[in-house]
C-alpha cells in the first residue's frame, strides 16, 4: 500500500475501535506517546486511554471527511491530518473536528501513535 | 521560552506574513519542504511559495483560535497545530480553517517548515 492508503486504513481503524471498542485504543499508543485533547495535555498509553474512555459521553460515532499524510522524516514515521464530524448519542447535531497523528513504525510491520492532537471545530 | 511559547509566536509570525507579505513565506520553507493544500501535494520551498501567491486572493485576514505543540521525537522538531478563520477581501462569512505544522530547527537558531497541511472546515 502506498503512504496515502496506509493512512486511511489506520484512521479507519482508529476510529471503529474508538466508536466500538473504546478502551483497545490503549494498544494504539507506547509509553512515549502524547495526547493534547482540547488542549489538555496526556502522556503514556494508559493514561491517555483512561482520558479517553472516560469522556463524558459512551457512544459515539465519528465519520471521515478528508485524511491527508506525509512523511514525517523520522524513522519512516507519518503524519496524518483528518477532519470529520462526531455525533454523539442523543445530540441533534454532529459536531466537526480536527485532528492529527504521528505515526511511527512498530518491530511488528504495524504502527502507533506518537503524537496526537484533538480539536473540536466550533461553529 | 517554551515550546508553548516557541510554537504560538512562530504562528503568529506565519499568519502576519501570509497576510501582508505573502512571497516573504518562501524564506520559512526549505527544499525538503512538503506542503499538502486542500488536497493538493506540493514540494519545495520555491513550489509551495509559488501555491501560496497564486491562490486565487489577494487580501485576506487569518484569525487564530487555538495552537496546540507537541515535541515530534525529530532532530528538536515540533509539530504545531492550528485552528482560526480566514476571512477573504469582500467575503461576508470568515471559512473556517485548520492546519498543521512539522516546525525543525535551523542552524541559525530558527525554524523552518517541513510538514504543512492545510484544510478548511467547511460548515
Amino acid at each position: 500500500m502506498d503512504a496515502d492508503s496506509v493512512a486511511k486504513a489506520f484512521v479507519e481503524h482508529y476510529y471503529s475501535t474508538f466508536d466500538n471498542n473504546r478502551h483497545a485504543l490503549f494498544s494504539l499508543y507506547q509509553d512515549n506517546s502524547m495526547l493534547t485533547f482540547e488542549g489538555d495535555k496526556i502522556q503514556g498509553a494508559q493514561a491517555i486511554t483512561t482520558k479517553l474512555t472516560s469522556l463524558p459521553f459512551q457512544h459515539c460515532h465519528h465519520a471521515i471527511s478528508t485524511v491527508d499524510s506525509q512523511p514525517s522524516g523520522v524513522n519512516s514515521g507519518m503524519l496524518v491530518f483528518v477532519s470529520g464530524t462526531l455525533q454523539l448519542a442523543g445530540e441533534q447535531n454532529a459536531l466537526k473536528f480536527s485532528q492529527m497523528f504521528h505515526l511511527i513504525p512498530t518491530q511488528q510491520g504495524s504502527y502507533y501513535v506518537l503524537n496526537d492532537i484533538f480539536r473540536l471545530n466550533y461553529a
